[in-house]
Parts: C-alpha cells; structure tokens; sequence
C-alpha cells in the first residue's frame, strides 16, 4: 500500500512512485509509436489510405468506458473486501482476547489464548502470500505446535483450530462457564470467516475471459484510433492517442493488481503491517511488548 | 473455473481457451458477412438506397450500453454471491468440526460429525449439477443412510439435518452441554442459509425478459449498423462492425455464462475443488486423509 | 416467473411469450404511426417547419439513459430483495423444523411445529397475493388456529406466532432445554424478518414521482424524435423511432412489473411454488408427504 | 409517500399530484423565458453575439448526467435503508411482542411489554419528526413514565430503555429465565440499532458541498443552453430548454425530498402509518385492539 | 459537517461558505488564464497552430466522467460507512448501558460501566484525530485507568478493554448472571466492530493510484481543452473551460476530503458531536448530565 502525505496539485502530475507508468511502459511506447507512424504515413498503408474517422470510436469508446469502469469496481471491490476482512481479524482477536483475559478465572490461561491468536494472524499473512510461516510461529507456538501448523494444508485453519482447543480445554478445567462458550466461539467463527473471505478472494480471480474481451477491445481500439483522428486533427494524432492509451492501459493495469490484493506490488495490501498490528494489539491487552520486527514504510510503500 | 497464469499483454490479444471465440463465432461470421454485402452495394437493397447515418446509432449505443452493463453487473454480482455461498460452506463447516472437536467430551464423535459435514459438501454439489452422489457419499455415511440422502427430494438438505441430528444424539447423550448448543446450531444454520443460497440462484434465472430485450436491441443494432457506417466509412464498415458486434455478443454470451454458475462451463464456479476443499479441510482437522480424488486443473479450467 | 430452456440465438429474436411487447403494442403503435406522419409531412405541421435536429436528442438521450438505467436497477433490486428474503423462509423453516426435530424429546411435538411453518409460508404467500389462505391453512391448523389466522388484520405475522406458542409451550412441558431457546428464538426472528421485508416491499413503491418524471421524459423524447431525424435519415425515421420507442417502452414496462414482484404477472416471483417448497422440505424432514398440490409451469411460467 | 392504483400511460403524462412541477415552476418558468429572450436576439446581448453552439454542452452534459445519477442514487439510498430500519422495528416489535408472550409465565406481564413498544414506536415517529409525543404515549405509559419520555434528550432512546426495563424485572421476578434473555436482548438491540440508524440519517444530509456543484453546474448548463442551441434549431430552442430543464430540475428536487425521508413532504415515509402497524401488529399478538387513530390515505398520499 | 438550513434556488448558487472554491481556487485561475492567452492566440503556439477539434475531447470526456464518478463514489461510501461505525458506537454503548442497568443486580455497578462507555467514545475520537484525550478521559476514568489508555499504543482498544474487565468482575461478584453475559459481550463485540472499522478506513486510502490517473487526466484534460474548443466557439472558450474545470476540480477535491472524513476540514464528520451524543445519551440512562461541554454549531459546521 502506498501511503505518502498529501501532494500539491502541480507535484501529484509528475509523480513517478505509485504511478503505474513503468508498468505500462512498453505498451505506451508501442502505441505512441505507431500513431506517429501512421500520422507520417497520412493514415495509409502500403499508399492504401484507410477510410476511418472519429465515428466508430465514439461508438465503441462509451461502451469501452462502461466496461472498463465495471472491472475496475470490482477489481477495487475485492480489494476492500479484503481489506474489511483483515480488518476483521484484528477487530476478532483482540474482542476474543478481551473474552478471554476477563471470563476466565486464569489469568495465564489468558496469555495462551493470545499467543495462539498471533499465530493465527502471522500464519494467515504467511499463507496468503506463499512464504515459511516458522519464523513468525516459533514466537507463539510450541515448537510441537508450530510443526504441525507448518506441515498442514491450510496452515491458517490449522492455526485457528488451536484457539477453538483453549475453549474446550478451559471449559473441561472449569476455567469458564459453558453459558459463555457462545459468545467466544462467536468470536472465532468470525476468525474462520475472515480467513475464509480471503482464501476466497485469493483463489477465486475475476473470470478471465472479462478480462480478454476488455484486454481485445483496449487494444483494437488504440490501434485503430490513428486512422480515425488523423485526418481531423493530422500532426496533434500521437499526442491524443498516447493520452487516451495512458488511460485505459493505466485502468487496465491498476485494476490487475488491486484484482489480487494479496502480493507484495506497491498498490497490494500491507498484510505484514496488518499481522503485526494484531500482534502487538492482541499482547498489549495480556501486557506483553510485541516479539517479531515492525513492518517499516520504504519509499511510501508498506507491505 | 479458468486458472492460468499472468499473460503477456501481446499474448493474451490471441490467446483462444477462456475466450467466448468459439461460442459466438456464428453470430460474428453472420454479421460480418452482412456487413460486407452491404458495403459490396454501397448500403442500397435491390437498388433502393437505405438512408441512414451514424446519428442513430449514437443515440441507441450508449443506451444499449448502460443496459448490457447492468446486465453484465447482475450477472456477476450471482456469480460472486454464489463464491460466497460456497465459502460459507467451507467456514461453517470447518467451524462446526472444531467446535465438535473441542466441544464435546467424545473424540469419536467429533469424527461422525465431521464425515457428516464431507457428506453434506458432496450432497451439494451433485444437487446443484444435477449429478448421482452415489459414488461420494459411500465414503461418508452409513448405507443406509446415504440411501436417505439419495431418495431424499432435497438431498443436500436431507444430508444437513444428520448434523442437527448429531447435535440432539450426543446433547442427550451428555457429550455436549445444552449451553454450547447455540454455538453448534449457529454454524449449522450457516450451513443451510448458504445451501438455500446456491437453491435461490440456481432456480431462479434473471429474468428472462432482460435477456429478450437486450438480446434484441443487439442484433438490431449490428443489423442496421453497416447501413449507417458505410456512407462515412467505405470499405472499413466491416471491420468496424466485426469489432463493435464483437464486444456485444462476447459480453452478453459471457453474461449468460455467469449468471448460472453452477454448471460445467469453462467460467463455472469449480464445484468439485470446493466440495474437495471442503473435505480435505474438515477431515485434516480431525486428523485423517481426505477420502474422494482431488480434482485437478485441465487445459487450465478447474471444475 | 419465466422459465424457459436456453434458445438459439435466432429463435431468441422472435420469441412472444416473456416479451413485453404485447403490454407496450399500442403505445409503439401510437409512436411509430406519429413518425410515419411527420415523415410523409416532411416535418412540418400545417406547412410550419419544426426546426430539430439530432442535438437536442444526444443532449437528452443520455440523461435519460441512465436514469432509466437507475429505475431499473431499482426495480431489479426490489425483486432480487424479494426472492432472497423469500428464500430466507425456507432456509429458516428447514433450520427450524430440524432444530424442533432432534432438540426436543418428544418426536410427535416436533411435527406439530412443522406444521406451524407450512401453515406460515402458505400464509405469507396469501397475504402478498391478497388470496384466501382457508384451503391451504386446513391442512395443516386446527379449525379453531386456522379461524384465528383468517380473522386477522396481519395472518402470517399471527401463523408465526404459534411457533413462539410451540416453543414456549415445549419449553414449560420441559421437552426443550432454556439454554437451547436462543437458537430457535434465532430462527423464528428470521421468519419474522423475512415476513416483514416482504410487507415492506410490498407496501412501499419506488416513489411515484420517478415515475412521473421518467415517464414523461420518454414520451416526450419519442414524441418529438421524428423532427430531429427526419432531414438526416429522411424515410428510415419511423424505424429508427420504432426501435429506439421499443427500447425505452419495453424497459419502463418490465421495470413496473418487476417493482411489485408479488402478484401474478408472468415476470412475477413464483409464491406458490416457494410455498410449496418449503411444505414439502419440511415436511420431508419430518418424514411426510406434501399435502397441497405442487404448482406447475404453464406455458413456461411458473407462479 | 404517494399511494395511486397504476394509471394509464396517457394518463400518467398530464397527472399534476406527485409531480414535482408545482415546486420548480419559479426555476422552470424563469429558464424558459430567458431562453425565449434569447432566441428572441438570436444569441446576441447587446447585439453582441455570443458564439456558442451545441459541442460544449454534449462535453459537460454526460458528465452532469453521471453526478446527477449519483447524487440521485445517493438520496434514494437513504430513502431505502429509512424504510428497511423502519420495517426493522416492526418486526423486532413483533419478535419481541411474541417472545415475551411465549417465554414469561405471566401473561399479564407480556402485555405491559407491548404497551411498551408502541410507546416506542410512536416515540421514534415524534422524535424524528420533531412533534409532541405527549398524545400517542398517555394510550400506553402511565402518566410518570410518560413524563420521563418527554423530558428526555433522547426521548425514543428513553422509551426503549422500559422495554430493557422490563426484561430485568422479570428476570429478577423469575418470570423469565437467564438463559433466554439473550433471545429477548437480540430484539431489542435490534430495535436499538433501527432508531440510531434513524437517528444518523436525521442528522447526516449529503455533505452540502455536493448539493452545491450540482446545483450551480444545473443552473450554469441551462442558463447556458440557449445560445448553444439557437443557432442550430432556431425558435425550437425553448421547448428544448425547457425539456431539459425540466429533467435535471425536477431530478434535483425530488432527490432533495428523498435525501430528508422523515419529513411530511408527499414523498417522505409514512411514519404516522408505520408507527400505527407496529401499534396494531403488537396489540392483536396480546389480543388487543389499536389505541389511536389510523393515517389515513389522503388525495393520494399517506403520511 | 455543514448544517445549514435549506437556501433559497438563487442564494444556493452564490455561496461561499461550504463551497470548496476556496481550496481549488489556485488551479482554477490557472487553467483559465491559460485557456485565455489560447484564445488570444488563436490556438497557436508560437504561430504554430495546434490542429486541435472537440472530437478527442468527447472521446476522452466520457472515461472521464465515469472514473470520477467512481472514485466519487467510493469516496462517498467511505464517508457514509465511518458515519454508520460511529452511529454503531452511540447505538451499541446505549444498549450496553442499557443492559448493565437492568441485569445486574447493583446499579451503582451499571453507573461504572456508563463512565467507561463515555471515556471509550472520547477515546474514540481522539485516536481518529490524533488529539489528547487527557482532558475527556478524566471526566470518566481514574487517573489511574486515564494513564494506562494515553500511554496505550491503540488507547481506544484499551478503553474498550474496561468494559470486558467490567463484565468479568461483575460475573465473578455474581452481580449478572452467566446465562446473560453473552448479550452483553455481543454489544462489546460491536464496539469493537465499530472501532476496528473507523481504523481501517483511517489508515487505509483509497489507492494512490487512482488519484495520480484521475488527477493527470483532468489536468491533460482542462490543459488541452482551449485547443480544442477555440476553433469552434472563439472568444467563449475561457467561459466554458471554467466552467468544465470548475466541474472537475470541486468534485476532486470534494472526492479528497469525504475519503479521509475523520479530519477537521468542513465536510469532515462532527466527531465532537457525536462523541458527546454517545456520553450525553448513556449518561442519561443511568440518570446523569453530561459532563463535557457540548460541541456547537460554528459558521454552519459541526466538529
């Protein structure tokens, strides 16, 4: 995530980190450059002039619009989708460690519920972006505990199973009363769910073949738009067409990443940085100091 | 389901699997063809000039888009409840076998329900595609009682209430405590809102007077287009109504596609990786092996 | 509502049942009658020339597109609304029923709640059909409940309350446990809260003044259509009116019916059928037969 | 809210109640005759000739259109989610109404909870519309807790707080036991949460800043229009500005009545109507008949 | 937030106050003066005439307008969904309250929990604001608890914590009973919902991205625009670029200022106000005045 104070209007139009220019780059310079060659050329091919104006584009630029406006909502809707559901971890955990420091009768039962609980969140963080959980589990989890997390399939579920084991572990002890179990698997099933939201989001991509006929129509559209404008606004040609080609191709390419929020481009969500503020929420409340490093801002990016 | 790996932008201009191509390819060929005849007569039917320009279409194309964009939106919009449906079943099912496991005072019967819950993902999936659950169902439950699933008008629901029934068997049984019970049924009663969910999407179409209207103000549009492209246009008529009718047809088929997302089509949701995810997940948690064949991608669509 | 197996494409163009055209005949009939006029006219009444051309309308057009594209969306909304909380019934009568079924100790009282809950999603449906609920109700009330339920200024919020009679009544008898109560309490309320979303949608249109003004926006942009067309596309007018009449009249029409998605329109949400749905999957439950006879489709439409 | 059996299209384009034509006639007339003045000069003040024509306003028009949609959608929205929180106390009312009948073991008591609630629900009505309660309530407190309601802040917060009242009385009396309390408390933390949604929209408008660029950019469009438009269609101009102005005026107006939906305007909520459902809904549950009046619909409009 | 009363058609397009004129003024100024050195020049730079029509501009225009509607829109949607957390805050913390009062069995006990509801809605909105809650939290907590939340790292998670200590204490007293403890942790749950969501949407913004594509493309847009336009309507051109850029700009920089509401700029939510509405309304259940002073109206905006 990007996050870098305010801009004034003048410096936010020659901004270069956060822009998606470097990524669009090639295509950008592929498309400019054939605009001016068709300019230089007087839209003709092989001294076979092409008979297009700005009628057709008009035609198909609305529904382009429309459509290209449409994957984007839903690219920024899972984003925050997401992003609501990380939130939710965080909001779960410390409601969960709060149940559990004051409706049990042992204090260090309490602890444990905690540290299970930022297992949890490192865990979730770990297997959504395909790295070794061991270093962040070892904090938190007995070494028996934490093999088995690692060796699991679903490491995350694995990891929430354990909080659900202090439930029943404490209410067999008589640590807490069965009349309040409800309200602290409550609490853990919206754990499961978060956790769930997110395996959805991240295995589940928008369909592809939106993202072909899209894909195609950008592309047709500014390949043909040469022809189309030259003749009305001849030498000014490569500078409207590389306008409206930085448009759609930057869409295009912000829409792809935020689709996938859970990588570590600059405009994904900052998972560390949400694992860690659970961690050092869930231990603030049992009086502990947080244990793994806090995630840094590096060049107005946070991952 | 279509699962591929992040394409080239030039690459995914000609890519062929995951594209509605195939499927439109008469319509296109139609129209484009059409298209040339007319522009072959310079835009006259048995010497009698059709007098129209571009004017009219301006006017019905961004209508037309605005409404294949609702379309388009509300398909999605199923397919994506109907994701999330299906994610609730993994998360209420994960969460109803840990609050088994932890819950109750008998380890063996955490297993039952949990063979229940890979009973009841299965019974789901052969109901929502019309398909015999024979086959997994025998891996899960009694012979006897896979028989009652299978006679069952409503299988998928006749196989959740064996978990009701686990829940009243061992609550009498002295297994679980009455005051834990909310916590189970909460997650049961998840279960069932997202199987009657997936019901209300498959059993009721958007309806099919959207489709009808739309469908017809398509083809006219790509019908009459030539005639009013041609006298601005020339020969490149053709070439812009194969792109225009290229983008209509491919989203409207990719609309029917996603509106009903329970079927084998290659943009379908993956109902036997989920049913599979399912089983794999509540049976790690009771520390046994899933028991069905992992479905696999093929040719880059996973179902 | 409509259901029809998927048609080809070219049959799609020329289907009767499902449109609305036989609804919006004689104002397309008025509109195009109106065109053919002024074209033979040359655009002139009385020989007085109305100086139109398309500017106005590509002015208007859009404007009115996308708010007609609102009142749709709207309209669509309330009816997806609709089929969900109707959906919601059956899933909470299933969970209901199966939670009477294996918390309670006596089979037999179990029946009798379901019997509550068929005779409540009759009730519902004749209440938002404003229909006679007497021959379903006898199926499954007492004379004496059933009277209770007909004289009644709210019957299906009254049916609904002999499930809270059946848990209360069970709960004294000692045949429920007080700590299971919540749960069920859980799923009445659910009923209770699909019951009252339907009230509200029925009784609550889309506020007539949209209407008004969106109505009166396409007639006059019909009516004064052929004047700006008629010196550009000369004697294609009247088509052109014709198809774009049909658009705008064809999408207000399925907007009204779908608004108020309870009575008996072919667009129309299928109540009867839910109703039954939901007697037979209960019932199923508690091992009986449906009792009232399964609604059938006619002509492709399902009421 | 306006309540009309459907009307015939002819009929529906001269219907003057629920129109909103009364109200933006001053803006209405003022557009238009200014726009007859200046085709009048033929464009020129002051025979200096202002050289507009139609392609400024085709750029700024879509771009109003798609605001005017959102600021549209926006009001409507609240509009919606008004009446769902309204409809959410009638059934929570209810829900509540019938759980205190099935779950106290004194009948008596029950029926002092419904007089409670529909001291609530007419508090709610009162306390958004800014009237004296003083009437609806003596029907249902005694005169001291009557009182107490008037005197307060938060006058339906108050009132709600007997109901909570209530609960705690009869848990100490053993009227009710601890165990279902939690099912009485969902109720009326529902209830609680409808009147603070309420409340938010009473308090929350749109940020005003949005009304005034939309309304300056309406104003400055028509004040506008005539000179682009003369030199195109010559006397048509006004009736087109007037069509036009129409439209976005009356779209602006209405979507300031909705944006407010508690007031008495003909288009706002019928809170006298709602607050006499839940009164009747919850009197018949305890076998009683209403205390006040029923709204009646008056030339079209309930209030 | 601006409360004002609603302005008279005319005096609605002059103010001041409320407009965001101010802020977009600098830019405003500039796009103009340049649009009429363009003009001056007849649309050419150093006698080099840019062959600029409207054409690109109507193709660009509409993306435009769509994106900015987008990015509008979900601006909004933050603004509303930080309004609808903290209305959950006054809602869940009065039904807190309420619940304290009526189960526990000492009401000095329910006057604790009030105070720590209060100290938890200022800490609220210090948090969100970055401000000191020393001065609020002393109305409510012990020095000693007012100590603890200021040197918390999340103080309003900290403050929320004392309510769970307080239900734990109150339990272990045997003040409330077990059976009910979970309704009140489902209002504490809630709180924290509340809170967890107001973080999110203050520490995550809306992509970065988005903005630089939206901003560069109205800059390129309005800076062009003179190029485009002159030839058509000449010395008018500076007039409709203000306008245009007026449009563009105010509904940027309106944009900006919803997607981070929790600020102190003047279309930013009244923290103040609703913080003192949360202690003011829990205060008077237990039967007490405010103790902060209350937040006024000041030149029509509410902090």
């Amino acid at each position: 995530m990007i996050l870098r104070p305010k801009l004034h209007w003048l410096r936010m139009l020659f901004v270069w980190r956060g822009s998606v220019l470097p990524i669009i780059m090639p295509q950008l310079v592929a498309t400019t450059t054939f605009a001016i060659l068709i300019t230089l050329l007087h839209g003709a091919i092989l001294s076979w002039k092409v008979s297009l104006n700005f009628v057709p584009f008009s035609l198909i630029g609305i529904t382009l619009a429309i459509f290209l406006g449409f994957r984007n909502s839903t690219a920024y809707a899972r984003y925050w989708e997401a992003r609501t559901l990380l939130g939710t971890i965080l909001v779960a955990a410390r409601s969960l460690a709060g149940q559990g420091m004051s409706l049990s009768s042992d204090p260090q039962a309490a602890k444990s519920l905690a540290y299970r609980l930022c297992a949890f969140s490192h865990a979730v963080k770990h297997q959504l972006r395909g790295t070794d959980p061991r270093d962040d589990l070892r904090h938190f989890l007995s070494a028996e505990d934490a093999q088995k997390v690692q060796e699991s399939r679903y490491p995350a579920a694995k990891s929430l199973w354990f909080t659900n084991q202090w439930v029943g572990e404490n209410l067999r002890q008589g640590n807490i009363q069965a009349a309040v179990v409800p309200a602290l698997e409550q609490s853990i099933a919206q754990l499961g769910a978060a956790l769930g939201g997110c395996e959805r989001i991240a295995s589940t991509p928008i369909p592809f073949t939106y993202s072909v006929i899209i894909h195609r129509c950008i592309y047709l559209y500014c390949f043909w738009l040469p022809f189309g404008l030259q003749d009305a606004i001849g030498y000014m040609t490569p500078v409207i067409v590389c306008i409206i080609a930085y448009t759609f191709f930057a869409l295009e390419a912000l829409g792809a990443q935020l689709e996938d929020p859970f990588g570590t481009e600059s405009n994904d969500l900052p998972l560390s940085a949400i694992a860690y503020t659970v961690e050092a929420s869930v231990l603030e409340l049992v009086g502990e100091a947080p244990r793994t490093e806090q995630p840094m801002l590096k060049d107005f990016v946070l991952l």
